[in-house]
């Protein structure tokens, strides 16, 4: 999280190297954190790093592809939010379940403890991850599951809530019968929770 | 969390000298974290720390509240609980998130976010911080409550998988609305999930 401009010359630094990359990276977390998603821009990214804008779109993709590299989440949610709302409003609480079991139960549930713990312990990463939740996840589930608006935000923090403290007991605290339940144990028992924060009355 | 014994000369601790306070805590945490709760006595940490059991309990007063003073909780689970139970099985959802509240948004909620944070980075802290919700509160409720024994551990697990990540968005991560929601907003809305837990088909 270095956020100093480097002193060396521009043209010390190669467009393919490392470094570039790194200072793109060390700039886009900086702009992110202080702006929020939303209002920060790759060009204001690119300049803070130095490069060309276009540079940047080269190395990470879109704007939403270079939050991503730079909380380290280790899933898109841009494909596995399909198999969540695939069967609709009604049955969104047992696919949000069962496709978080998946994804915490495999490999990437290690990287994703790793962003809980830091974003337990620093202001910035858990501003990041706050910023990850918002933009990147609730507010795609708000829009496909045509949520009414007042209410939306809501319902979404609540279901962050449960899915969030499912991960911590289950995966970080290791709290007992939690961790070690099949998925359709927690499947059967929570999957009622975020159906009720997601449509039913509040 | 140091855990060497002292190679001072045991004449050379004053029995009311903070560095006894010290080393009876450090025998402690360790005997707790590493033995858990049950398992650990009073004996071994005395032994542990050099000093005479009865100097223990002078100090700390029971086992139970020694490992309040290890976690650092800045609660007594046995002064809150009668408030969660006193409107019996019926209520415990609205009586637990209203104390959960009442608490977390006092100061002692500074101190519990502290605890979190910690034993989200340490292994060691998150071993104290299950054995305090097992033996300390959960298995109080359970007893309390009077739930099917088969269930209850499953039953309580869930509930504080709830807490914590309510605990979590609205005190440490800050997602709105949560964060900034009225009490009455979140009892409402969270309290009909811990019932279901507590006592509702699973």
């Amino acid at each position: 999280m270095v956020d100093k401009r480097r002193p060396t010359r521009r043209t010390g630094r190669r467009p393919g190297s490392p470094d570039t990359r790194e200072a793109i990276l060390a700039a886009a977390r900086q702009a992110f954190a202080e702006r929020g998603f939303d209002n920060a821009t790759v060009r204001q990214i690119a300049t803070a790093a130095e490069v060309d804008p276009a540079l940047v779109h080269h190395y990470f993709g879109t704007k939403e592809q270079l939050f991503l590299a730079t909380v380290q989440v280790p899933i898109n949610p841009q494909e596995l939010l399909p198999a969540v709302l695939a069967g609709g409003k009604d049955n969104v609480g047992e696919n949000l379940v069962r496709t978080f079991i998946r994804v915490w139960d495999s490999p990437a549930g290690t990287a994703g403890a790793a962003l809980i713990r830091s974003a337990m312990g620093s202001e910035w990463t858990a501003r990041m991850l706050r910023e990850f939740l918002t933009t990147q996840i609730l507010r795609r589930v708000i829009r496909q599951l045509d949520m009414e608006p007042s209410e939306a935000p809501l319902r979404a923090a609540l279901i962050a809530s449960q899915m969030a403290g499912l991960a911590m007991m289950r995966y970080i605290i290791k709290l007992e019968p939690l961790a070690s339940a099949p998925a359709e144990t927690i499947i059967a028992t929570i999957a009622p929770t975020i159906q009720r924060y997601a449509t039913g009355p509040l």
